[in-house]
């Protein structure tokens, strides 16, 4: 339909990558909730390109103006707007990518959809570029959650065949959530850490790319949120996960795991803990039994695809010519778009469980 | 939000297991397209519980009643509603259920949800039998869908350990997706068939339960529909497919496979075929590329999980007496949901897509 | 769209004049309110035929059948769908309307933007009787909306040049808004009454039909519920207003008189009444300002236009021959549709006003 | 809800009227419709302030900048942004507003509703200025639907008792619609202008306000687009205009004027015309029949208050204090809101047809 989702909360996410800026705006939200915009840089930090080799270079300061919705540094109530400007853009990298499809881009079908007219420098629309207009709503909505002491973080837990541990959603605390925002590179464990980045560099040096996993969880949410069909809590954050270029798959708690495992298996048995709160003795249901939150850490993980642009010759199609053609793809890209995707998909994931909080206690929470 | 789906189709799902009745009303669909009534209670069949030990013994004929929006057998482009009465109930099952949660199940995030006032016999508006809903109005979208050459099929990938081959969606034909709807079970290799009917049939009569992955495919999808962001055709899907009971998981294409490629691997070059038909050597992207349709057939894989409700003991707490329990279930249940969730991610499908294509062309398409 | 209304309530209407039924969903619905299914059924009494002249001779029961989402007396929060069955159809009366469009109806209208292949019996989805689903759906909004101390009435306001008095809206009480409900004939003024329904009787004698007027109010809304812009108080409600067939004109509080008055005339002083409660002096604003309520009562306008179906001889069109033509129109039809559409706006304002505190209060209200 | 609006097109408003600036994305639009900036900007300038004493003498220049959408002078089919920055704003004059709360105003209502957060400098969100965000939307739909032959147009037909003659409907062709969009001054008759510019100016150094009402009229939209029921083209377009401030009453063709027309009357009789069109001999419906276009001219008359900031001493309530005070407002207000808000209208109708053009025939239009 439009790059506009409609739940609890609203969000309309507009630019392109070399158009005069990208932006956001964010409605329906409570009025008077405190905002820290260092707060928000600093989320955006997050997804910025880095120095260690793992990313592209081009490095934007990406710093968001307010245009409405702030005052007195807290939200008013009525539509938030935050607009980035465009600033190192170098068009002319794209010169020759009109007519050549890169494959595994969105330019072909991106060409259809708009018959020839969507502004494909730098990927237009479709560019990596816009998800900072979900970390900005993203990192607004966190802000809000943590008043209620809901917390979310996200971690790369593999890049090719190097795999980490999966976090312990039983015994999973704020602090460990915590901790996760704070890691200058986003995997837990410091040597698998050293690895990946080397294993990025490698990839980037011989002109490849590469896919990777990320798991983000959630502590505090409160049991009872949410609904059953179509507006599970699985469906709505399905819908803000699966905008992010790259996204190939979704799971939530055990995941595909559970198509292998019994019912006695699987069950998380329930029990009173000593102060007389519900948990479930295992966690493989992710949190969300029912499309409705149990009270338990909510936990899932994203399949991100190696990055398509690599600048190792491909085979295409030319489409002014209607032929057959090589490409070699020139411009700076990210060797391994999960690495800085990982801030992108924490931020769906504060979009999508504060839209449930509003869609439930309304803008009143 | 609710149990309504707003696209470019509109859906409306209602119902309760042991209520009077279950339907769904389907809104803004184009005027004047045929529909063969034969076709949506064959649909409907497939859904239904087997009489080979792998699904629950409680058979409903579930015989959907048109309300509105089908006048001499051509959609009027008016709301088309459809009910199917609830029959078979055996309520007095529940009766012990109320208090005591079930492991696995809404039972009691629905409770907190509803705080205690949402109907539980059955599992209410939680039920797996809800899907019924989701089928009859897929089995309408996909009869639109065949009129423009748009086929949709699916088939049981695995049970337990019990895996089959995934299609082939390069190759893939008509043929092959409308055989898949004649299996008389949804498992494509005879062999594997005959080995996972007996497998859930031991399952059953161990009182357990098992998961599943079901794989989803659609040849003539036209190039160029959906978009980026927000409603890509994977966000539109994925709102469905999650708001199914019992799915954990959801990939499209390689899915969970690409966070181990390579760039190199994974880009699928695109080629001018000899009819001059834009396609790609391989089909990693599943046939969706920046959220909009490639052309190539689409391809994704749902993982479900083991039925929650075992006959084996289970521990679980009392919400009433608000202390730990031990918990038996009687009544009757399908020891594989996967099994008959078929059909109803086959329905999901058809939904998504022919909204994509309502979204984009209009109700004159 | 479609006939679906998404709001803080979701409504899908459904049916046609002669399908097999009617009906409503009401989706996002706070859980676990009593409903009183005897005022529902006298609400919809309130729509009813009648048998003093002034309705069509069609009396249909119009016994709703709750499908689904209320249990033992209760909302359970999942969707509350109700189905009225068609009895009382004359499908032989509309037999050579298919080519002739009638005067002021939706036929010509109807038949292009469905393509001829719209139910076209009783006026099919058009009928003015889907506005019981309307009254279904407001009856259910009502009872949510006074265990809130929030209630509606309206009245017929004028007839033809018969014109009765506008109510004080500075002054309404509860009792006075109650009292509305109860009239037999929805007009105020006893001498009134008499004139009016002899008025229609004249005019339903001498073949033809007559216009009207609605007023309709609502005391015991909060101050401070809705929002400015685009989903303004009056917004939601002059889109649920004008979905009611035949409605030509929406006014709130003093409507179209403010185009002729003075700043200074037209602004309501506040004041602290005797109980330190926010009044205005004066209600020329109709209880919204800036699209959220004021505390004041609310207070709209509603005109409706002659039924269009007269069995005076009209020229027209025959789409088929595609020549001008005579139409003689036989059936039964209401002489003047304003009086059964009265409790249809109040219904509306319910489904409206309940919207807005779902909105902004969520469904734990 | 929000300052978001769905239907067949999207818009998001967002903006206060001291804030940074304002704007408004509009999505789902069709890709590759040539825009001319200089045609947004004429639109816009119809609605800024004047200098013949009639408007406030805030005069901004309003110049919107293209965030995105727009590529080599055409729409790129993803969202399109614009953003006019805030720049003559004296935000001093505000400060004794804070606690007073002016009649007629949002000030009462949005301190409750956003819990005195909401940025109140200038009307903030409820700002008046909030409709250049309309204006930009419209200017934009506008330009679309004229290339399918579409267009609108809009004067002011009253102010106080001064009222001019309602266009003739049934004659009314383009080149009169165009000749609106004309007019220095929005009202048709030379002598009446001069009488309503010397009414308006006498009316302001009284320190007074004074209201109007506005006509909007639209040639060229093709009969039978819309929807019965709840997305009637009625519904539509009321949920529209209702969102601009001030206004208190819309009327569709006749209006009000049917409730004391008889059935015979206000039927407007279809004709095959000598091209074998087909149309009304009279046009009291307003081109609207059952929620869709009958091919005749559409046409609605929109009441709009005086405009609440006057000058004189008025009553009120100080909400600090909670005491009665009397307030005087000090500021640069416009004596008559309608003059500037005939743009306002005429933008909101091409916003609601592009809608249903869009919903109907997709963006492929």
């Amino acid at each position: 339909m439009s790059s506009m989702w409609n739940n609890g909360i609203q969000i309309s996410v507009f630019g392109e990558s070399h158009s005069a800026g990208i932006g956001v705006v964010l409605d329906h939200l409570p009025a008077g909730k405190k905002i820290d915009l260092d707060e928000v840089q600093a989320f955006l930090k997050r997804r910025q390109a880095k120095s260690d080799g793992t990313t592209t270079s081009r490095i934007e300061p990406d710093i968001p103006k307010i245009i409405s919705g702030l005052y007195d540094g807290k939200t008013t109530g009525t539509p938030l707007a935050m607009v980035i400007e465009n600033t190192n853009t170098r068009s002319q990298d794209y010169k020759n990518l009109k007519a050549s499809m890169r494959p595994g881009h969105a330019d072909y079908t991106g060409y259809l959809r708009y018959h020839g007219q969507n502004d494909i420098r730098g990927g237009g629309h479709f560019s990596g570029r816009l998800t900072a207009c979900l970390v900005m709503a993203g990192a607004i909505c966190g802000q809000i959650l943590e008043e209620k002491g809901i917390y979310t973080g996200a971690h790369l837990l593999s890049v090719g065949a190097l795999k980490g541990q999966k976090l312990d959603t039983v015994t999973l605390t704020k602090e460990e959530v915590l901790s996760l925002r704070k890691l200058p590179f986003p995997v837990r464990d410091p040597q698998l850490r050293e690895e990946i980045i080397k294993k990025i560099n490698d990839v980037r040096i011989s002109q490849n790319s590469i896919g990777g996993m990320i798991e983000c969880v959630c502590v505090g949410m409160p049991a009872g949120v949410g609904s059953p069909m179509l507006n599970s809590l699985e469906s709505i954050l399905s819908s803000l996960i699966f905008s992010v270029p790259g996204v190939k798959g979704l799971e939530f708690g055990k995941g595909f795991e559970v198509a292998s495992m019994l019912g006695s298996e699987n069950n998380d048995p329930f029990y009173y803990d000593e102060n007389q709160k519900v948990r479930t003795k295992t966690n493989h249901h992710g949190g969300i039994l029912g499309g409705i939150s149990s009270g338990m850490p909510i936990d899932f993980r994203v399949a991100m695809k190696p990055t398509p642009s690599i600048s190792l010759a491909q085979d295409t199609i030319d489409v002014e010519q209607k032929e057959n053609t090589t490409l070699n793809i020139v411009g700076r890209h990210d060797p391994c778009i999960a690495v800085r995707a990982v801030p992108v998909v924490e931020a769906c994931c504060n979009i999508g469980l504060l839209s449930a909080m509003v869609d439930q206690f309304g803008v009143e929470l």
